[in-house]
Order: structure tokens, then sequence, then C-alpha cells
């Protein structure tokens, strides 16, 4: 399932005619060999997309960039190509590419996360001295980052994980930029980073997140966001065009009327456009000839791991990552259809009601999914003992980013009005917003119950909501069964928390605790 | 929240008096001495309640078992307390303890998972001949037993990780046991498990699961579908008590009644009972002064993000995670509860119609939740190399364990007619039983969302059984997304599947693919 690695169109940026390519060699070597001296402000590694995109950002904002390759006819390719007359100084070698770089170096991985990332640093280091510093600008996991900035501590290299997001048009024309680990980097790369980096009002998308991961994590927790949103839209989709039976291009007209209000955003305006697309082959929408397999195992994956290691409640999230799981069953899902049935037929609802009421539906569950991102940070930092800006984090992603939109600026003014603030749900705008939409998302999920269409998403986000503003839940049913049969005893709601009583629910034997059994 | 460790009940079979004490030493060292031939057929470590109840069972069914406990007065109180007149020989060192052993020797460790298991092992190894037997009875990570297996079988010891699921009565009167790992031990082991587990229908709820850590991974899933059946029934009782008013003694009667039938199981069973207790002290119903607070970080956790990792759609087994997650945020729970306001009120539906959905929709949800159990264990089966047998792990969770239920023998029958059958809903009984459910099941989640009570696990398997029964799902709008801002190709409903196609959606620029962007 490697698609991203499957592409069949080439790359525009990869090797040309042998001819060309030996030019290149030649006059990429005339650039690089005068200015042999260190004149450039960051160096790149790593030429897929996103690093290239990166630099030509960093040059068309000022800077001089130096680029380096594993692969290096790459570095050809690119300085003779897309980089032509800039200010771009391509390397052969690692030890070129650390000369050509102004102290204290700053050298930016932009290579597959993992091995590849240790393998350079494992490389760079003895190239670099004291007080210089490494940015890995990969998707990395952030207790790998963590691993890191501490091992690159003790040798005084300051090392930073930043996430970048945005794709390759927000590499190259601004992205969010989300920079964590040693902070002592931060002053030398504030002036680089907030140059590149989208603005909205006036501020860059970037800001110092925080110590050790947690550049990378509040990346990854941007990340399970976006699966999120990814799966609502997808589910107003459905529900559009089951109940109502719209054609792509009428639904994309009404997310088109969507973005005009407080669902602007990206994704929003990028699905308008898809829905409109014609596939030139068949004629027909472009989304009605694509597959219905997503790919996951990636970030979002982790976000849900990771919202259960640190005890966040980010049940949409993960059904957003378990939705794409099942969506990749395709052959099951396929044979099912043949054998499982789904509900009675239905009447079509009122068509403006109805999407009214999806609209509604679909912004009051993506309050929900971004509450659980924001409160699986809150619990994260407390855990790892990070000290995150959520209003800065709000700001980060208001711009550059795939998750950018408009309602984030009501995120920042939440968290601007009290840091503290325990949950989004809880911010008066944010409180309102759900209250006008709940009956509406209420009778949308009944729907998509009683008409079988699939939201899992939805659904979800309204369970959050539900169990969040229940003072009292059914767990006190939870906590008796585990103290039947297995003694693991409950609290009482008239005695002090941390008091743990045992009931002899059966009248048989003595009362014991059980250390080995966990239910 | 180390609730199973703060039982403000002190054991039964803790410290008595010194004076006890001291006679109880005397005793055990006559019982030990004069036998200090190698009579004992296994040797269990570890004498908290799992542990003693274990070998009371073992001595119960014939069988000569030595024990032992690193604090070695609870090897005394045993032995002169409940094991007293038994076939139980208590040592007060390793050494000792190996020499009671028959051989090939059999040492069952029940002692709590982690750091003591491999404590354990290193002392017992040197201790042990080429051959012998160690198994480790506890609540395992199924990846530390694949290790330790590994480790072991190059000593030639044999290393065995058994889940042991039932409690403490489970324990004493005839557990749930899956034993998986070094197959050469299980014709030693055999006569002995199969002797002390659960006896269904004339046959043993024991049989060998398995290679490396399939024992505790199908232990691991069991707890996993324990979690999703504990939430269910809670929400169950939600139900009745949210939208009928009615108490907990009514809906202890109601699940009395619903045992009687296709939900018959040993859940139902002890809720009802549970529901009819009283509390001593208030004169109340038990489960309304229980505090509505579960624990988690055990192996639903595990469960859910094994899922993850394998890619298997176990979103109702997730939600129960994330469920108890929810519940243990309480004080956050208050203060919202007076902030965030529920749905419009409304009238209570009719009494019999809607106890008898509930059932339906319980029993739908359940069908859903073990589909996913099995779907997993398929899966990853298939992802570790282990051959799994589902219709003989059906009859081993039929009796002793906690989730034994009458219809587990629906499930052994599906797979006993078609072993390789791919989802539970696509054998005819349970296609069947979903399909009388199914308008029933709808309305009550529909009510569910309509009435703002949370029933995260009900809503979730429904979902789950419409995606799993959908020839096409809207992924493709997800694949899209993926396309249009991270060129990560899709392929096309009309071409073979391996083939990755990339639009250009914006008509800017070329195509490109992206390799360090993931989302």
């Amino acid at each position: 399932m490697t698609q991203s690695e499957n592409n069949t169109s080439t790359s525009s940026t990869k090797a040309g005619p042998e001819a060309v390519r030996s030019e290149a060699v030649e006059s990429h070597q005339l650039i690089a060999a005068p200015v042999n001296e260190a004149t450039a402000d960051i160096g790149v590694i790593g030429l897929a997309v996103m690093g290239e995109n990166l630099i030509l950002n960093m040059a068309s904002k000022g800077f001089t960039v130096a680029a380096f390759n594993r692969t290096t006819s790459k570095v050809d390719d690119f300085v003779t190509g897309r980089a032509r007359g800039q200010t771009i100084l391509g390397a052969d070698d690692l030890p070129t590419f650390v000369s050509l770089l102004k102290k204290p170096r700053k050298v930016m991985l932009m290579v597959k996360a993992g091995p590849a990332v240790d393998a350079f640093i494992e490389m760079l280091a003895p190239l670099l001295d004291e007080g210089d510093i490494i940015i890995d600008g990969g998707n990395t996991h952030f207790p790998d980052t963590v691993r890191r900035e501490k091992a690159l501590a003790e040798k005084n290299i300051l090392f930073v994980g930043a996430g970048v997001s945005g794709g390759e048009e927000g590499a190259l024309k601004g992205p969010s930029i989300m920079p964590g680990g040693n902070a002592k980097a931060w002053p030398e790369l504030k002036p680089i980073f907030q140059k590149i980096a989208a603005q909205v009002g006036g501020q860059p998308c970037c800001d110092w997140v925080g110590e050790g991961g947690a550049g990378h994590f509040v990346k990854m927790v941007h990340n399970g966001i976006e699966y999120a949103d990814m799966q609502m839209i997808s589910e107003a989709y459905s529900l559009l065009s089951g109940a109502l039976g719209l054609g792509a291009p009428e639904i994309g007209a009404i997310f088109d009327e969507w973005n005009k209000g407080e669902l602007d955003s990206y994704l929003i305006e990028i699905t308008a456009e898809i829905l409109r697309k014609v596939d030139d082959e068949t004629g027909k929408p472009m989304v009605d000839v694509i597959l219905d397999t997503a790919g996951q195992k990636g970030t979002g994956k982790w976000t849900s791991v990771t919202a259960l290691d640190v005890g966040a409640p980010a049940n949409t999230i993960a059904e957003a990552v378990f939705a794409r799981i099942l969506s990749a069953l395709k052959d099951q899902r396929v044979e099912a259809s043949k054998v499982l049935r789904g509900p009675d037929a239905q009447d079509a609802p009122d068509h403006d009601v109805f999407v009214e009421q999806v609209r509604r539906a679909l912004y009051a569950s993506k309050i929900c999914s971004y509450a659980q991102g924001f409160q699986m940070m809150e619990l994260a930092a407390a855990e790892y003992g990070w000290t995150l800006d959520f209003g800065s984090i709000a700001q980060m992603w208001r711009g550059g980013c795939i998750i950018r939109a408009a309602f984030l600026d009501k995120i920042k003014a939440a968290f601007g009005s009290n840091k503290a603030l325990p949950n989004l749900l809880l911010d008066a705008y944010f409180t309102q917003a759900i209250q006008e939409s709940q009956m509406a998302w209420r009778q949308v999920v009944a729907a998509a119950a009683l008409r079988g269409v699939w939201t899992p998403a939805f659904s979800s986000a309204l369970a959050y909501y539900d169990g969040y503003r229940s003072e009292r839940l059914s767990a006190n049913i939870l906590q008796a069964q585990r103290d039947y049969f297995g003694a693991h005893t409950y609290e009482r709601v008239d005695k002090p928390r941390g008091e743990f009583f045992h009931t002899n629910w059966t009248g048989r034997g003595g009362s014991t605790s059980s250390s080995t059994y966990n239910a």
C-alpha cells in the first residue's frame, strides 16, 4: 500500500536527457565553487517535492540556501532546473554542503521520517560545531524527536523537530511550521521560519511550540484532526448523496455555499473544486471514478494511539482512522454488500431543510473533533512536561496547513481569553454554536442511523458531546461489574475520591482483592 | 489510579496473628520435607488471589501442586489456611520449589505482568533442565510473550503464555485458559489445563491457541470484547433509565428476562444481580451510590492499539475504551454539565416496545463487536504468522471467562461450518439475527441521538455494520483530497487495483508526487 510511491506520473523535476544533465553538473559547480565561503543562511537536505518547494520558498524570501540530496543527480537537476538563477547553492557532498553554511549552521532535514533521519544526523554531527542546529522537518513520530533532541544536546548540537504542513503548495508559498525541541535554537531560526511561513492577519503561522517533541506532537495532532475533518466532509457528501440523491456537481455547489459561512476552510474549498472536476477519460465526475479505499497507518494512527496513552477521549479522531481502515477492506465490503441488507427504503427529506441540517451537523461535529484535539494536547502537555500555548497553536494552523479554516480565529480567541480553558466546548462562542446546531445535528445522526448511511465521525462526535456534558455516566455499572467479577473496588458518590470500596455481591466467599487480573 | 491495589477490605488469606504464623511455618515444613522427592505435577509461583485459587482448583482435580511466593509468609499462610489438608506443597525458596516438581517440570507464573515475569524467568532458568516448561498465566502483553518464548527456546526451555480469564471465582472453579507459545509444551500441559478449565458441553474451555504470543493475544482480544460487552450493557441501562425513567431494580428484572433468551450470558446475569443489590449504608440501590468513573490503560487499550496496528476496523472496542477514558474525567464532566445543554425534552417511548428495541439493539451491537474481535484475530494471525482456529477459540470462551455466553455456540458453529469465514456477519445465523434486529437497532440509535443519551458503542457498532455492508464508501472523497493537496495518487474503479493515478486538480503547476508528506 505504498500509494504515494507508486505515482504513475513522473515528476517534472526529475532526470532530463543525459546532455542536459552533464551541463547541469558543470553549471552548478560553477555556482558553488566561487562562493565556497559560508554564505548560506540555511541548508536543506532532501530534494523530494517538499524539500525543493521549501528551498524555493526560502530563496524567494531573500535567504541563501544550500541544497543537498543523497542521490546527487537530483541536486544537479534542481540547481539547473527550478532553482536556476536563485540564491540556491547545490552541493555534491556533505562536507561541501556544511562549508557553505553561515554559523551557527542551520541544517534542515526534509527526508523520509525514520532511519534516514538518524543516518543523516550521524553523518552531520562530526561536521558540525557546538551551537549548530539540525532541524527535522519531516513527519517524524514525536518520541523519536524526544530521543534525538536529548542525544544531540549532549554534544551541544541544538535539535529541533518541526512539523511542516501544507503539502507541496504550502511548502512553496508558505506552510504552517510547528517547531519544538531545543529552545536555544529558536532565536536563530525565528527570522527564517516566521518569514517563510504562511501569514494570516499580519501574523506568521509559525511560533515556538515547546520542549522536546512538542513540535512534532502538535503536528501529529494536526494530522489527526485533519483525518477527522476529511472524514466528516466525506460523511456530509454521503448524506447529501445518499438521502437526497444529489450528484457530485450539485454537492460541489452546496460546499461552495458552505465555504462562505462558518465552515470557511481549505478542505471545504478544495472539496468543492474536486466535486466539480470531470474525468477526461469518461466524462464522469472525477470522484465517481476514484476508488473508495483510503490509506492509513500514518499520523492519524499515532494520534489515536497517543490519545489512548495519555487518556484523552479522542474517539472521533480514532473513528476517522478506523473509517480509513474499513475503506481499505474493499474486497470484503463488495462481498458483504451482496449479503447484508440495509434498512427499508425511506422517502427523501426536504432538500433545503436537510442541506442546512447537514451543514450544522458538520460544524458541530468539527467543533467536537477540535475540542478532542486540544484536550489531547492539554493532557499530553501535562504528561510530557511541556508548556503549550493553545492560542498560538490555533494561529499556527490558521494558514498554510491543510486544516486552515476561519474558525481557528475563534479557537485562538477562546484560548486568548482563557489560557486554562479545559475544553473548547466550554468557551462561550462554541457553547452557543453547538447549542444552535444541536437539534439539526441530532436529527442528521438519527437520519443516518435510520437510512443506513455510514457516518461514524458524526455520530461519535455527538457521543463525545453527550458524554462530556453528562454529570453522570453509566460507568457506575462497569465499576460494579468489575468489582463483582474481579474485586476491583469502586468509589462512592457520597465519599471522598480516593477511598475504595468492595462489595461482597454474591454473599459467597470472603471479600478479596485481585492483583493480577485487570479487566 | 491503582484501584485494584487500594482495596479497603483486607484479603481473608492474608497474615493472621503471629502465633498462628509460627505454627504455620512449622506445619508446612512438615508437609514439604518428607516429600522432598519430585512429586508435584506442577508448580505455581505467586499467591495473589488468582494464583491461590488456581492452585486450589488444580489440587481439587487430583494434581499435586508446589507453591511459592516471593514474600514467603504468604506461603505459610496459604499452606496452613486455605490449602490445609490438600495436595499442595509450600516451598520457602526457589531451589526447594523446583526440587518438588516432576520432570519435565512445569512452573506457572501467576505474578504481575511486566518486570516480575522477567525476574522470575531469570531466577528459574538456571534451576531448570532442557525440556522443562515455564507458563506465564498473567495478563501479559503478547509482544512480551513473543520475546520470552524466543529467548527461552534458545535454552531449550519451553515457554507458554497462557491467558487465564474468569476472575477469582473462575480460577477456583474452572477458568477459560488460552495457552500459546512453544507447541512442544502442549502435550505435557494438556492433561492438567484441560482438566482444571471450565467444561461446557462436555468439552474443556481450553485448547492450544497457537505459536508465539497467540495465547496472550487471544486473551487480549477477549478483554477488548469484554470492554465492549460491558459498555454496551451500561448503554442499555442508560437508555432504559434515561428514556423510560426506570430504576435499578426494574432494569434488573428486565435483564433477568433478557438472560433467558439470545443474550444469555454471564455479564447480563451478574448485571441483573448487581442492579438488585441494595446498599446497606443508604438503603439505595448499590449502583446509585457507585461513582461513575471506570479505570482503563489495560488490555482494552492494547486491543485498540493492536487493531490500529494490524489494520482491523475494531471501532466499537476502541469506543468502549474511550468511554472509560471519558468517564474518568469526572470533574470536567461535572463542570461541563452546568454549561452544555442537551436536547429539548421528549415524551417517554412506549415501555414494552422500547424495552424490546433496546434488547435487539444490544444483541445486534454485541454481534458487531464480536465480529470485530474475530476479524481482528484473523488479520493478526496473517500479520504475525499464527494459525488460529476460531471455532476452538469460541469454545474456549464458552465457559469460565467473563464473556461466556450462550451465543458463543453460534460463533463456534459458524466457524465450524466455514473455517475461512471472513466475518461473523456473513454467517447465515448472524446475517439473519442482524436482519431481524436492524430496524429496532436503528430506532434505538436514532432515539439516543435525539434524546441525548450517551451510546458510543451502540452507534459505533451500527456504523461498523453500515460501513462493512457498503460496496462503496465515501473514501473516494478522501482519496481525491489527498491527491489534491499531497499528490498521494488514487486508484480508479475502472482500472485494475495497483495502478495509481494523479490528477492535476488546479490546472496550476506540474503533476508531482509527495514522498515526505503523509496525510
